[in-house]
């Protein structure tokens, strides 16, 4: 059986020595998260992710959730139960607005997290998930009375949200969507269509479902400026909230899913429900991003818990499994072979693993606090640079973390040979269930191409030439540091790589864009690589202060820095590769016919 | 629904073209093999793929293997009798020697038919697949009567056979096995133990199964030196083959496993069943490895596989999904959006795929032709290099090409978006499959191993030396020809850092063993990537002779022209960074103790 314990200790490290959350502390709302509080809110949720989520990991994978003919879907045992705890533990409600009923505490809080959580159990995670999304989009975008009447119920976890994009015909080119809106005449329209691959469309554990859909109001203009987004609930309900007859939006069938089991995956159709618009007419696609952006780091995080999940499972069967003895001698004499962990490409394995997990997750909490900034700064200055911060590194985030997120979770799969094949440790859930965050909200090739083709350029370059002067004073910062320089001259040339690479797509992307297409994935790693080598390089500074002033503290730094060089040796100078990569062009790869593939 | 073509032109091609097939009919046995026989046989070989195979893929993966609490095992639906039009067509005897009922024909022939089978049903392939490692281990160790009675039998698909090496405290080290074997002191022995991830180990397709099964014989030494391998059969059999009596071994339970549902992984029980020495007494590793060798290159086709079949449904799929608007310019303006297959970036995975498999597939098939030299051949010498070949090849072949092989197929899944996580398509099962593959026949981390710590110094490095001279030779030969620069200028300098890496290995791997495991699969990726180089360099030579020669291939050549530099500029450069990874050596990865991970 697979086990989770939640790194409350590096999560509270990177805040603490790393990020300098406690610099923040006048930002509104920040006052409400001290340092203790902080601390006290990571163990209660490494608890419940430990002792409720995790528990219910595999029964979900095994069980699935099953449709009955009426349409109604039933999700696994035990389900229904740790949705109301979750619920009424505050998780949903942690970083809402309390004028709706949240919390109002830090986005870098609640993102840490929802890394436990969707260790814990990401088929699970997602119900709330997505309802946090859906609550983004109506409290950004709805009218005060949709606020009250859906945000403060789906904050309370009373009520639960979805996203309906995609229909059989279309998933990322949204322009082409049919699902059709027609006015009723009373305010509300007739919502008709069939939407598919909708998580959490249809399921047991709340009363209600908010559903959000994108649709085409009749006489509506073509393409993406005709689409406009609508509540549609699944029951009915009144003003003082109360519920009222079913809606005709159902749940048609489930999919049959390579992973993820414990979310309901639906199908959805809308035979004329009754839904109301969310925001303005033929806006619809710029609300549904708000969720968009949201969930996408969402996403990401799931990579990156995935990974971390695996990671630790491998640790623990590559202390405990013996298997042949070390290269270098035998290790444990007393046994009748050595824990695998003495081999070397076992080491390099669960290092990789380790290595991403620890940078990623100070990448995204650093990009978490920036959310934070964005939000709740009254500088416009810190905001705008918040916003151009996440603005770019979102779509690195979504595609860097979950591809190597997943592939992290294929070598934690490796290290158990044969018994990682089979159901008994859990380990093939873990790849199965990662695989997805690599294809929704945006499959990461469009993240490259979002990254390639409008954040990088806009603004005349201003957010990636903020990102290479913060990385470029931070490498001649710390360059005459001896004990930096095995961090910060791999980083300065890692950064070198991307500005070479940058230059290029500036110069060869616009003359050309399929010069920009064949290099995005590329360039996404490339990216990806630097903010994670940057993060490194800050976390051996972070622990070399910490190890200075704390020896209690020395064996647990000295990993850091010992992982820290790992990345720097093994991982970065993929970054050569990857500028090799970008700088072929496009040529070859479009010359080829459709037809001689 | 999934498809299937079997690459059955560009097979011919890499045989006529690149391998020059003709030059060997001096061989004993290829005279019944000529160019028209060849191609008759692959045809027909596709058409039993295309046919029967494939049609039942899905179906094995949704039913799977059923067991019965008697012990029984049902296969899915069609199994059976597909197993006999197989075992009729003669696709198991194919290339078995005569004087045991087999036809004798080359190993090339085999082993790219064998390519077929394995893309349309993986499943399915491995029960005549697990019989043509048992029949070959008992041709080569069996006794006169053993392969009279066994061996025409299994070469008939009359009989099946397994390998029973795994037990739950031992995979990879076999010294630990304890299954027993007890002399009954008539010749035969009591075989008493527990072996699990047994493939094929029960089923209702034959008339018998004849188990491989690697014991202690009471007193024996401890460790591998007290090994030795026994025929257990299923029923037990009479001199004249007749089926007599049960014998006490049994199918414990079958294992849940992440893919390959079709074929009945099992544990198998030996309760004192009656079983026969294979071989000498004590020498059981030896004769299982006669075995592994033969397996590790169907292990090795069947990565190659499972990325043709994914790539060849990707790229139908590419060509038909419309989706969203070339980047540079409308492609299709009669239709609402554009074919995805005009993104550079889905070009990219599926060319990543395309140059891999077709690379492969004559890497695979220069293997196995060595092989055939190995086992045919008069001249001494050519034999000696053959088998040098072999030996360095195979753990390089069976790592390469079933780690690409999954990265192929994951890509190919990538292409469908949310339709290839989902059953529809079939694209997760391609995943789920290939992911086999990179853990059985010994996990990848020991192929590595057996490259850098075996094979590498093996007389003086006398096999590796020989594949230096080779590829040196060819890019000198071809270095001054303008048509072939582009391929043998990037294969120059990646042969440059395999010999650097290899150069490295030998002055640190001997000082220090852990630099050789800390280097291992890196340099097996360099070796993969430099051997698929080489052949893709041959590949162009023998295209642009086609073309000069014969106009009507022109297109088909240029394709192949196209996809080797694609291979050239953007997969070759990897050689770098893995030499990079390799010069770091194990110094960081070492130093980290076991519980600071």
């Amino acid at each position: 059986m697979p086990t989770y314990k939640a790194p409350v200790d590096d999560t509270l490290f990177l805040l603490d020595d790393v990020l300098h959350y406690s610099r923040y502390d006048n930002l509104p709302g920040f006052s409400d998260a001290p340092r203790d509080v902080v601390e006290a809110v990571l163990n209660e949720a490494a608890k419940i992710a430990e002792e409720v989520l995790q528990p219910l990991n595999l029964v979900g994978d095994r069980e699935g959730c099953k449709r009955a003919p009426d349409g109604s879907v039933t999700t696994p045992k035990g389900f229904k139960e740790a949705f109301k705890a979750y619920a009424e533990g505050g998780w949903i409600s942690l970083p809402m607005p309390p004028e709706y009923g949240g919390q109002g505490l830090p986005a870098v809080l609640s993102h840490a997290v929802g890394e436990f959580m969707n260790s814990a159990n990401q088929a699970f995670a997602m119900y709330p998930g997505l309802t946090s999304g859906a609550v983004a989009a109506i409290l950004a975008h709805g009218s005060e009375e949709q606020k009250q009447l859906y945000g403060t119920r789906m904050i309370a976890g009373q009520w639960t949200g979805t996203m309906n994009l995609t229909e059989p015909h279309c998933g990322t080119d949204l322009g082409l969507l049919k699902t059709k809106a027609t006015p009723n005449g009373d305010g509300s329209y007739q919502i008709t269509g069939q939407k598919i691959f909708i998580s959490a469309g249809e399921h047991d554990m709340a009363e209600n479902i908010i559903h959000l859909v994108l649709a085409r109001i009749e006489g509506a203009p073509a393409g993406v400026k005709g689409i406009s987004l609508f509540i549609v609930p699944k029951f009915e309900v009144s003003n003082d909230g109360a519920i009222g007859a079913r809606n005709a939006v159902s749940c048609g069938s489930l999919e049959h899913k390579m992973g993820i089991h414990g979310n309901a995956t639906c199908v959805m159709n809308y035979d004329g429900a009754r839904g109301f618009l969310l925001g303005q007419e033929n806006k619809g696609l710029a609300a549904m991003f708000t969720m968009m952006n949201e969930a996408r780091l969402g996403v990401a995080t799931q990579g990156l818990a995935q990974s971390e999940v695996a990671y630790q499972n491998a640790v623990e069967y590559a202390r405990e499994r013996t298997q042949g003895r070390s290269i270098s001698g035998v290790k444990a004499p007393q046994q009748s072979a050595d824990p695998i962990i003495v081999h070397p490409d076992v080491r390099r394995m669960l290092l990789e693993a380790k290595a991403f997990n620890e940078g990623a997750r100070a990448f995204m909490l650093w990009t978490a606090l920036e959310a934070d900034i964005l939000h709740r700064s009254p500088d416009e200055e810190a905001r705008k640079a918040a916003d151009d911060h996440l603005g770019l590194m979102t779509p690195v985030l979504k595609g860097f973390l979950t591809d190597y997120g997943f592939e992290n979770a294929v070598k934690a799969q490796q290290v158990y040979g044969g018994h990682g094949y089979v159901g008994e440790y859990g380990m093939d859930q873990f790849v199965r269930d990662a695989r997805i965050a690599m294809i929704y909200e945006g499959a990461n090739g469009i993240q490259a191409l979002d990254l390639v083709g409008r954040k990088l350029p806009k603004d005349g370059g201003r957010a990636i030439m903020a990102f290479f002067k913060k990385v470029g004073d931070y490498v001649k910062e710390h360059e005459a540091d001896e004990a930096m320089k095995p961090y910060v001259a791999p980083l300065g040339k890692a950064l070198g790589d991307l500005q070479k690479a940058t230059m290029w797509l500036m110069q060869n992307g616009m003359a050309n864009p399929d010069n920009a297409g064949a290099a995005s994935t590329d360039y996404m790693h490339l990216f990806g690589l630097v903010a994670i080598g940057y993060m490194w390089a800050r976390i051996a500074e972070g622990a070399q202060a910490r190890k200075a002033a704390d020896a209690s503290q020395a064996a647990v730094m000295d990993a850091k820095l010992m992982t820290g060089k790992f990345y720097m040796e093994r991982m970065l100078p993929e970054t050569g590769l990857r500028l090799a990569r970008i700088n072929t062009g496009a040529a070859t790869m479009m010359a080829m016919p459709a037809e001689a593939f």
